[in-house]
Formats: structure tokens, C-alpha cells, sequence
């Protein structure tokens, strides 16, 4: 008899967020889905993990019915935890998502969403990260919908400890999605500034600023995304630069 | 005549430990040099970046004089706003640290000393992340002078904007340490697990820890740190699978 998908889903919203919940919903289609998520929302907190203080775990409701748990730290903290202590049962494939915002390009490196899913393939859980672009009043169900067909396409595949994937879904019906392009990480940074401010006090602060429109390469995650595609990028947590490794070993380190 | 070289200095242990002191002695030797860092710790913060709250900025000081400017943010923060807003000159290097504490390894992607450097290469500027091992009672001078050493092997070379290292130090004195090994980053996870607490309010809490020794594969940062070696590990920030985007490009992603 086969087992039943055990899916940990998780996000960095918060386990309150409207996007988990619509995850949550969708998945439960395909698999049993255990919820562990941040008890607060965790926005760009990047692969933070907390050393300094104690979790605090909380038991979440949602209409009256045990959710999942609530965690008191980051995404990556919430799988750490999930898989190496909470959860009773061992995890198949870790989701987490959707993000409001999306994580595509270099924002992959900001994002707590996409650090969750590294986490699961640093554990040897294979991980599946899915944002949806920013938009006013934003609708999860065709998001979650696509999060389910391709989460359904990689456990057809055979779910292996390496398949790590950034998916980033255009904020648009599904009639409107033109399909999916699976492409590379956009390297371009998006224009950004600070804006100096003066507080009640006279005081200064600064405060990050998007500067105007964020263009990727040809042919990324980013451009996909813009273009009204569901994008792809498969990623890796191993960082080193294999170009420049090469290149290093020649160099003589030893002079004063 | 040639234009003295601007250093951007900063760190996630915050602008007052003694390792950003111990670099900044060093570097002054090569450079002009700049602090911009955290006002307080930040470790394990990863790749964070503060979005839902204005940064501060407090001039700090020792012994008495000014030493650069500490931020209420992440490593990645400081970076972005002294290079963006904070210094009036263009930067030419970003060299993070010293952590104590190795970031060899998967430590890298949780590591805020190796987000700074990794966030000035996203700039366009070149980054230099520089941990020792952790050790009770730490002397940086021995480290500070092995990263004096590799910043002006690296500028003699002339400085390219893709070049990111991250750099691992043994906690020992410079004659016993063996030599320099530039190898790759360990994909291995540290063995950890988690101890359940109780408060004195009869409430669990969960804290991350450690099991036991951390081994590399072999010709690994972790490993040479092990052996006594200076690991330098070239990074790149596009965490594209290359092997699994040519694989992926092959599937049936449209199915329901």
C-alpha cells in the first residue's frame, strides 16, 4: 500500500496569512499537510535562523479547528523545529507559500519563503517555494491552484532530496497565465535608494525605497514573471562560484 | 596618481565587539577605511533585510574618537545604506568581520557576516567575509593580519566586481597555522536537534543545539579549517541549479 504524501507547509506571512491558508486548502488534495509557520509574519528575514533565545511554539486555530503551529521565529526555524522535533511523522516534500510579493531574482536571497525550502533540502527534504507578485486586494485561489498541479507534477517525477524550486506565479486568473517557463535566477539588482526622513523629535531615519521599475534579463524568472508566466528556477544551496574556484587555485596567497 | 583605496568595513557582531577592531587596525594599513555595521549583534540573521521599520543611524565611537556609523539593521542593511546614502565616496571593497565563529559550510546561508560581502557584490563591489573559529578567550590579531594579507593579495590582482570570498580563519597563533586552501563550500549539515525546556511557568520552550563534531567532506572549508588551513571559498549569488534547469526543461509542467 503506498503511503499518504506527507506534505510541512509552511510561509513567512505568518501562519494567519491568507495565502497559506488558500495553500493549505489546495494541498490537502494531494496529501496529509501539517502546518508550521511563523506565529507573526517574518517578511525578508532571509535564511535567519534564532541561536540567542528559546522557540515558543503556539497551537493555531482557523475556524474553530486546530491549523497547525506558530512558531516564535523564522521560516527556517519553523522547519528545523517541524522536522526535527514537532512533528511525529517523517516530512516528504516541504511547501511554503504563497508569499504576497514576489521572489523572484535576487529576491530569492532576501525572502524568507524561498530560505524554508532550502532548509527542507539542506535536511534532505526536497522544498518548494511559491509567491505570487504583489497586487492591491490579491486572490490566492489561482495561485494555490497552480501550486497544486506542480507539486502534483514533481511527487509524479519521484520526489528526490535535491529538488529545490523558487515559483513564482503572476497575480493574474488563470485564464490570463500564459504557462510556464522554468528559467534562471535574474541577477540584476531591482533599482532601490533610501529616503531620509525627520521624526516628531527632529530626528533622522531611513527608510528603503523602491526606485521606479524592476527589469530582468532576458529570458529569468524575472522577465518570465513580468511577461504573465508562472517561473521556475530551480536552485542550489551549495554557493560556491565553480568559475572562480578554478581561477583561485592558481593565485599565491602566501606573500606579506 | 593613484586613488587610496576606499574599504567599507562592517560585521554582524556589532560595531562594538573587539573582531571589527582587530580588522579595522589591520586594514587601515591598506586602505582608507569606513565602519558602517550594526549597532548591535546580529548573528545567524542570514540574508535579512529590514523592511517594516525605519533604520537608525548613532555615530559610534572609541577611545574617544569617531569609528563609523552603527545601524539599527541587519549586516545587508548597513551595507546597502552606506554604499547607497551614508558614504559620500564610492566603496571599492566590502570586508565583513571578523565573526567569531567559522562560516565554513552551509553556516555561509545563515551566516549575516557573508550577506554583507554577498550584498556588496549585488552593489557591483567586491566582498571579503572573514570569520575565526569560535574558541573561549579569542585573540583576532593573528586573523586580522591573515586578512590584511588576503585583501592586498586580492587588490594586487586588481578588483573585479564578481569577486566574493568567504574566508575561514583557525583560532591559532600565525605559526601554526598551516597554509591557505581555496576549496569549495561543504554541503553537509552540521548535526543539530533541539532541547525542550520548561519555564518556570510549568511552559515548554524549544532551543536549537548542537550535537557533537562537525566533519566536511574532504577538501572542503570545513575540513581544511579542521586541519589547521586559512579556507577561502570563492561564492556567487545566483543560486541557479544549472544541472536541474536543463533537466526540468524537459518536463510536462501543463498537466492537471
Amino acid at each position: 500500500m503506498r503511503r499518504t504524501l506527507h506534505i510541512l507547509l509552511t510561509n513567512d506571512d505568518g501562519i494567519y496569512a491568507p495565502g497559506i491558508a488558500a495553500l493549505h486548502k489546495a494541498l490537502r488534495r494531494v496529501g496529509a499537510v501539517s502546518v508550521v509557520a511563523p506565529a507573526v509574519e517574518q517578511s525578508a528575514v532571509g535564511h535567519s535562523i534564532t541561536l540567542a533565545h528559546p522557540l515558543r511554539v503556539i497551537e493555531a486555530e482557523r475556524r474553530g479547528k486546530f491549523f497547525g503551529y506558530g512558531v516564535s521565529g523564522a521560516p527556517a526555524d519553523c522547519v528545523k523545529l517541524a522536522v526535527l522535533e514537532l512533528l511525529k511523522r517523517s516530512v516528504d516534500l516541504i511547501v511554503s507559500g504563497i508569499n504576497l510579493g514576489s521572489n523572484a531574482g535576487v529576491n530569492a536571497l532576501y525572502s524568507g519563503t524561498v530560505a524554508a525550502a532550502v532548509e527542507g533540502v539542506m535536511l534532505g527534504i526536497p522544498g518548494i517555494a511559491v509567491s505570487m507578485d504583489f497586487c492591491q486586494r490579491p486572490k490566492f485561489g489561482p495561485a494555490a491552484e497552480i501550486a497544486r498541479r506542480l507539486v502534483k507534477a514533481v511527487v509524479r517525477r519521484g520526489l528526490r532530496p535535491d529538488m529545490l524550486l523558487n515559483v513564482n506565479i503572476p497575480a493574474l486568473p488563470l485564464r490570463r497565465i500564459k504557462g510556464v517557463r522554468v528559467t534562471p535566477q535574474s541577477r540584476r539588482m531591482p533599482p532601490e535608494g533610501f529616503e531620509r526622513r525627520t521624526d516628531p523629535m527632529g530626528r533622522h531615519y531611513y527608510w528603503i525605497k523602491p526606485w521606479g521599475r524592476y527589469d530582468g534579463e532576458e529570458d529569468t524568472d524575472v522577465c518570465a514573471l513580468r511577461k504573465g508566466y508562472v517561473a521556475i528556477t530551480p536552485l542550489q544551496y551549495d554557493l560556491t562560484s565553480q568559475s572562480l574556484l578554478k581561477e583561485l587555485r592558481g593565485w599565491e596567497w602566501g606573500r606579506k
